[in-house]
């Protein structure tokens, strides 16, 4: 069972802008720190961006940023928008599929698998930022010095 | 999200031979109804046969059956073999791996997952045999006389 890499590079994205100090980033300085094709990152921030999971400031200094706080994004609601979650097998051309029950259980599974993300935010995935700063090159300088962390 | 063919071609197998009549199948014939090639569903025919959720009987009139009746075969524990269930993103290579829960959540929604599988057995995917029966060929005469169905 796998999910898409375009899930994974949305979280990948959301985690960068949980962590990072307060400010604005660039999607070169995000892609370079994943080693993730600019393009490809590219796509995730403007779909993100469309569905106001992060918000795009225009201008020479410009960027990017959460749209609100990580404790607010919901990680199902990020997961039902990043996944195609209603076709875990492909039923296309199989004889069986009028009668099959397997879709049935596959979606009950589904719903339990995307109520656990229900119960987190981003908030969760980014708690040990103090451990995923230094990962991410953000040095405790960049925290300030009314930094609890 | 997506389940591997190789999940799909076992489930397909095992509801083919949950659904059919008593006596052997061929595997050719499945492969047949299935639109699968021989050589794919030969290695799962095996492997299941290993992992003892069906049996293969030896000889000019072999073929293989389930091992069990179809309401011992537990959907979970199918799954379970079928399936790889602890890496549903790539984290190799992701600078902030040493950080980072994500992973704690995808393992315990794959457990939610899982265990909604554990609730079912093949029984409940063939319940429905009086409709498979018809589209995987076999006519009501093929559940003799006493039938149910």
């Amino acid at each position: 069972m796998r999910l898409t890499k375009y899930t994974d590079y949305a979280m990948r994205l959301m985690i960068y802008l949980g962590s990072r100090p307060p400010g604005l980033s660039s999607i070169r300085e995000i892609s370079d720190k994943f080693e993730i094709s600019q393009n490809h990152m590219m796509k995730v921030v403007q779909d993100l961006a469309n569905a106001q999971f992060l918000e795009a400031v225009r201008g020479r200094n410009g960027g990017i940023r959460l749209a609100r706080a990580a404790n607010e994004i919901n990680l199902g609601a990020l997961l039902r928008h990043t996944e195609e979650l209603s076709d875990l097998i492909d039923c296309q051309g199989c004889r069986i599929a009028p009668a099959c029950t397997l879709p049935t259980v596959l979606s009950e599974a589904t719903a339990a698998f995307v109520a656990v993300f229900d119960k987190y935010t981003l908030a969760d995935l980014v708690e040990r930022r103090s451990a995923l700063g230094p990962l991410l090159g953000f040095g405790a300088e960049h925290y300030g010095e009314d930094s609890i962390l």
